[in-house]
Parts: structure tokens; sequence; C-alpha cells
């Protein structure tokens, strides 16, 4: 193997000791132990510890607990519930119930996050009741094959964490640590997957296995090993795709250490930001309101949605937006827009039927006849009226019934129901989104922030 | 015959009498005759007068000198101006040389306006030369079809011209007489017209002889009976043609006299003109310049393709068009635009290359790197960049080399190149062009029009 001494140097970092692995093996071993002892299921370690491929600092422990497929539904939840509560609690650790496809148990022990997942054992992946019933065939795939590739995947997730490109939750949309693994195995190691990968272009497909079975519109195809009919990068939008892909040709040409280290989170200050909005002359609106009470992976595609849904509310109001974007923090959402126009003139378009459509036609010449500034007139086929402006300016529009109705997610729209602040450009700013603010205005993909910080 | 007093009314304001029929059959005769003895051609009055459609007090007399087809085209343009201006003189009238698509003489005779026009006697329409060949088959057919039906005709003219509707040059883009009286013997009378008309959609063809040798695109379609490869409505704008239609609907639901009243051009006030710009809180920006030395059916289709050409130079440039509108007044010509905005933030996004374009999308990078607001980033797989936005108002742009070059027509832009002002909201009014701006800003077809004044 030929690596590079920016790879070895990351490989240095990011191999886990033997130290660390004899703790985090003992720790598994006991805890896949406490499963078969207790007679109701197999216990087994999935994950990237059970793969090899974890980084040095993880500290995530998955346990799954395979249940016999003869097992009912409500009883597997039953049993797996108490069986997980009972082996964190003997282990010292507090119960956190959660809730994927079935409910777990999540606990803390001797500083590991460990996840206790009950699922069913079948026989074969084709066989499986849930998506989590998948993940051990998912884990034994790897696991047979990753052989000496285990730093050539170590490599490529921490490139990707560097990146931004790395988790396949619904806040970053990129690479899941399954997905890297299989890459690498595809490829041959992590310079194949870097050289390759900077010449993809959309509706790249990658079967390993050679037995896709559908065709997908994602802009990566990756057919999942152990399921014909899933693509394994389906999750992974098209943006960090391609981020990806640049990524891969930039380090080629520039290979520089800092595509490996995971950069600090930058804030942008009051100050910074306030001259920023000045210096660019546009107006920022910012709709804030309480977390509802539920887990990211619901709330972030609701909050993507209230995007969308409020651009195109922006637009049907000739109100445009230049750019958008949306902040879960701990506590209260933000949806951030930047408007091009702030106020805009009483008199306004608006285009009827076309007039060969004539009882629409008529009540369209009736309704506004006498009531326009210019019109109805004919062009294009339709008449057209210039009538009064709904809404002349932005603060209007967002505290107007249409804003409420525009279409949020549902738990998105109980809460902004209940209460919701509008922040205007200098009120836009407070500590807990500096980060949040900086990333927004400063926008900048890992290879323009590593070209920036060079030339 | 069955006509409303509504249009019995009509027809005998519009109905020439015998004085007026015998006055211009005489002077028609007498120019012919002068023809005739010339020994050059043969004479032959063709337009409305020959066809029995004219309107009492026109006094447009189109004589044509129907050369052998033997006679070269340089020679047939020499002699027809001779001959023209010969008769012309010897009936006391000053001579002025016009040109359509070979030259040919105007004068004012015994307050008549007299064209006189050579052109070929070629003993079919298939053998025509050019474009004035085809007229004396026109006068044929129409005259020999007309018998009975003069009255539907005058009326139809009359209701067109009320309307707006009557003229197939650049600036109507309605309809021709010649049209007028096809549509009448098409579909039988003038009320068999509107009823017919009112029906309309686009994409109506009538081929009265059933010889459609071609399609065509425009929106209604009328084949010559003289010419199956010939629109004779192909210079009837779809805005014109709707229009039409809906007046028949109109007047059907509400046959008022005011639709054979040619309405008198209203003005507006420099006052009234100034409170409709605070009114609707746009922006009125008029380029305003000396008419080109060239004939209106040149300068107009130049004017209006100066209008979309700029429309697009500020779509491209983010200020948006409300309206526009052109006027050629006697001296000067203006274009008028409303926008929406006057001005705008300075930064703006830019897209670049798919990033999948390597050359491109690294050429993009480098180029922006380090000189924007936000990015280089990556949106739908493309490179997009926040920059310094050229054009902050409206003005700017007007003053720029890009205005200069964004595409008038040959003359237009010769004489804006020379010199041309921008006028600004209240600058833009003045006495020569209160009519225009009157229908600018209210912008009513004749429909429209009588109804706001009954209701």
């Amino acid at each position: 193997m030929n690596r590079s001494p920016v790879e070895e140097g990351c490989l240095e970092r990011i191999r886990p000791g033997e130290e660390e692995r004899g703790l985090i093996c003992d720790m598994a071993s006991a805890l896949v132990r406490e499963v078969d002892d207790s007679g109701f299921a197999k216990g087994m370690i999935v994950g990237s510890v059970a793969r090899n491929t974890w980084i040095s600092g993880d500290r995530d422990l998955d346990v799954f607990m395979l249940f016999d497929p003869s097992v009912a539904r409500g009883e597997l939840e039953k049993k797996g519930l108490a069986l997980g509560r009972d082996i964190a609690t003997r282990f010292g650790g507090e119960v956190v119930e959660k809730y994927a496809e079935h409910p777990y148990v999540n606990t803390q022990i001797n500083g590991f996050d460990v996840d206790l997942v009950p699922c069913y054992n079948v026989d074969s992946a084709s066989h499986i009741q849930s998506a989590v019933d998948r993940t051990p065939f998912h884990t034994r795939y790897i696991r047979d094959r990753v052989r000496d590739l285990t730093d050539d995947i170590l490599l490529l997730k921490q490139f990707a964490k560097s990146c931004g490109v790395y988790g396949s939750d619904h806040m970053t949309e990129g690479f899941a640590g399954y997905l890297c693994e299989l890459l690498v195995l595809h490829y041959g190691s992590f310079d194949d997957v870097i050289r390759n990968a900077a010449l993809w272009t959309p509706g790249t497909i990658i079967d390993i296995e050679n037995h896709r079975a559908k065709d997908f519109d994602e802009p990566l195809v990756v057919i999942d090993p152990v399921d014909p009919e899933r693509n394994v990068a389906s999750s992974l939008s098209l943006r960090k795709m391609s981020e990806f892909s640049v990524f891969c040709r930039d380090y080629i040409s520039n290979p520089a250490k800092e595509f490996f280290i995971i950069p600090e989170q930058k804030k942008i200050s009051r100050q910074e930001f306030n001259d920023e909005i000045r210096r660019r002359g546009t107006y920022f609106f910012a709709i804030v309101f309480e977390n509802p009470d539920s887990i990211p992976d619901i709330l972030v595609p609701q909050l993507r949605k209230s995007l969308r849904s409020l651009e195109s509310l922006f637009g049907r109001n000739d109100f445009r937006v230049l750019r958008s974007d949306c902040h879960m923090g701990d506590e209260r959402s933000v949806l951030l827009f930047e408007l091009i126009d702030e106020e805009l003139p009483p008199v306004m378009k608006r285009a009827g039927p076309p007039v060969w459509n004539r009882i629409n036609a008529e009540k369209f010449l009736r309704k506004h006849l006498g009531h326009t500034f210019s019109g109805p007139y004919i062009e294009g086929g339709k008449y057209i009226v210039e009538v009064e402006r709904r809404h002349l300016n932005v603060l209007s529009l967002l505290k107007s019934p249409e804003f409420i109705e525009s279409g949020f997610g549902k738990n998105v729209k109980e809460s902004i129901e209940s209460e919701y602040s509008v922040l205007r450009n200098e009120e836009v700013w407070n500590g807990d989104i500096s980060g949040f603010l900086y990333d927004y205005i400063h926008k900048e993909p890992a290879n323009v922030r590593i070209l920036q910080n060079r030339i």
C-alpha cells in the first residue's frame, strides 16, 4: 500500500489503538453475553465496531438482540424493551427509551453510547419485517469482506466527515458509514474511490452483486448487496454527491491534510453579521418558534418542507428570495430567509382565464370591472387586470393567515400556530445561532474553505 | 334583412350618399381614362371604392396602372412613376413619391388622397411578380361577389374601426378591409360574422375556396381565395383576434350604439398622470429619441422589437417590468417602461456550470474564489456564487453600453446612438404624448370602455 504522508498521518490519528480496541471488544462481548444469557434472544454487535471500521474516539456501540421470527411483533417490542432496560440497569446505565421502527433502549455505560435494539433473526434478507432486521445482514456482508481494507474505509469516512458529507440523516443528506464501506469494497481502495468519484455524474449506478431488480431516480444508485430492491444512497442529495465529487477532484490536485481535519464550528459576531446585512443590501427575516416535541429525523424534513412552502408563498406575492436555510437549535427552530425585496408597489398584474373560456372570462371581467388600476385588457389571449396588491411588505405577509396556511409540516405548524416571532435584519442574530449564521453567510464547501485558507 | 335600429342608425351615417357616390365615381373614371389614354398601361380602380365597400367620408382612391408583363421591371418602375407624376400634375395635385414593393405616386386631388400604383397585368394570380399585382385579383374577386352584402361589409368595417381592431398595419395588427369583406362573404352577413367570431378560438381556419395548400401558425387563418398559399389574416395578432371575438360576444349581449362610434382620443393631464404614478407606486421610464427617417411600417416593428429586447435586458438585470409600450410621434419616438423595481441590493446570485463539466467548473471556481459575498457553493449540481451586482439602479443600466447593444432595430439603433434621453416618473409626461399616456394608463379595450361608461 502506497499511502501519502498526509494519509499516513491521518491514519495514525484515527486508527483505534490496541488499548481502545481491547476496551471496546471487552465491552461488546460482555453485552452480547448478557443478551445470549437471557434466553430470549441472541446478541450481536452491529455497526462499525463489528466491522472493525470505527474511527478512534467513536463511542457508539450497537447491540442487536435477535429474536426468533415466531415471536409476535408486540411480544418482541415488550420483551426487547424489558431486556434492554434490564441489561442497561445491570451495567449501571440510565435507561432512555427511543423509537426508530420499533422502540429500543439507549444508555451510557463506561463512556460508551450503547443502543440495545430488538430485531428479528430472519434467515434471509428477503424475509425481513422491518429495516432494523436488515442491519445484521449488512454487518455480516461487510465483516466477511473487509479483510485488509480497514484503513481505506477509515480514511474515506474521515474524509467524508471533514468535508461535511458524512451521515445519512436528514440534516446532512450525505454518505452513510455502510455506503462508505461499500464504495471501498467496490472500487478496491480509498485512492480508487477518490479517483472514480471525481468523475461521477448524476445517474451513476454501482451494483456490486450485479442483481439490481428495479430502477431508481436518485443521482447516485448503490444497490444494496443484501437487497436488490434497495438503493443504499437513496438519502444522498444531489448537492452532497456533487460536493463529494468535487472534493475528490480537489484532493487529487491538492492533497492537503485539511481534507482529513474536521473543522471547528466558526461563529459570526453580532457586529460582523450586521455589517454583512448592510454590505449585501438584502432583507433578512427569521421565523423563530419552539421546537415541537419530536426527533430531528422528523422535524428536519418538516423544516425543509416549510422553507419550500414559504419560498413559494413569497414567490406568489412577488417577493424574491435570494436564499433560505433552516436550523434546529436545542430549544428553538429557525427558518431564515434572505429577500431581494422588502416593499412592493401597490399595483400588481393578475392574469385571468383565456378569453375563449367564455364563462370564466366573463366572470373575471365582471368581477374586476371598475376596480382596477388598468384594464381588464387582453394580452396573449387572456384577460389581464392591474389591481391592488394584497401585501405591500414582507411583514404584512408574515403576519397574514396565508402564512399560517402555507404548508408547514404537521409538528411545525402546531408550534407556529401556538406562537412564533418574526425577526428582521439586526434582530436576527443571537448567540445560539451564531454558528448557523456564520455558515449561512460564508457558505463554503470544504474544498473552497481549504482553497481560501491557502490562497 | 332584419337589422336593429342601432345598425340601421349606423348605416345611415356611414353609407355614402348619391352625391358622394357620384363625385367619387366621376373622379375614378377620369383617372382611369387618363391611364388608358396614355397607351402605356391599363387603368383600374382597386380598393374599397372599386368594391363599393367604402365608408362615407373615406377619401382614399387607389388607381392601379396595369402594365403588360413583357415590360421589364426597371422599365415598369420608370414608366409607372412618370405616368403617375404626369397624371397627378395634370389634375393639379402635388407629387409625392412613395415606396411599397416598388415606387408609386401619391397626390391630393379635389380632396381625395390618390395613389397611382404601377403593377403587372398578369392573367392569373399564380403569375404575380409582387404583392401589388395581386390587388387587382382581390378587387375582381370581391366585386363579383359583393352583391347585396355591401351594407354588411360597411357595418363590419365600422364595428372593427370603432373597436380599434381595423387595419393590418404594424401598429394596429388588426383586420384589413379585404379580410372584413371575406369574413362577410364567408359567414353570409354582418350578424353571422358576429355570431361566429364570438366563438372563435386560436387555430380557426376559414378557406372559402377550399384550396388551402399549406399550414399556417397564425391564430386566425383565412386562406386567400386568389392564392392558396397565403393567409389573409397573417398580420392579425392574437391580441386583436381575441379582442374582436370578445367584442362580438359583448355586442350580442349588449348591442350598444357605441360599438359603431369611433371614440375620440382622450388625453391625460400632467397632474392626473403624476397622481397615477404615485397611486401605482411603480417607476416609469421613457426612452425618447428622434424618429429615424423611415416609414411607420418599418419603424413600428423596430420599436416593438426594441421593447422586447429591453424587457429582456431588464430581466437579465433583475428589474421586473410590469408593462411597456411604444409610441411613434410626429418627431420623436418613445419606449415606455413601467418597472416594479428601481433599486436592487448589491448582492446577486450567479449560477455557474454543472460541476460535472469539469473544465468550466474549475474555471468558474478559480475566477470567483475570494471575490464573492458568499460561495462558491454547490446547489442542484452547479457552482453558485453570490457576487456584486453590476447595476444597482435602472438609470445606471439605461446609461450603460449594454443598453446601446441590447438589440434595437437598425434605424432605431442609429437614432439612439446619436442621441437619446431617459425620462423618469414626472418627467415622462408632455403634451405630445398625453393621448398615448392616457391609453397606457387606462388600457381599456372597446368592450370594457363601453361597459365602464354604462355601469
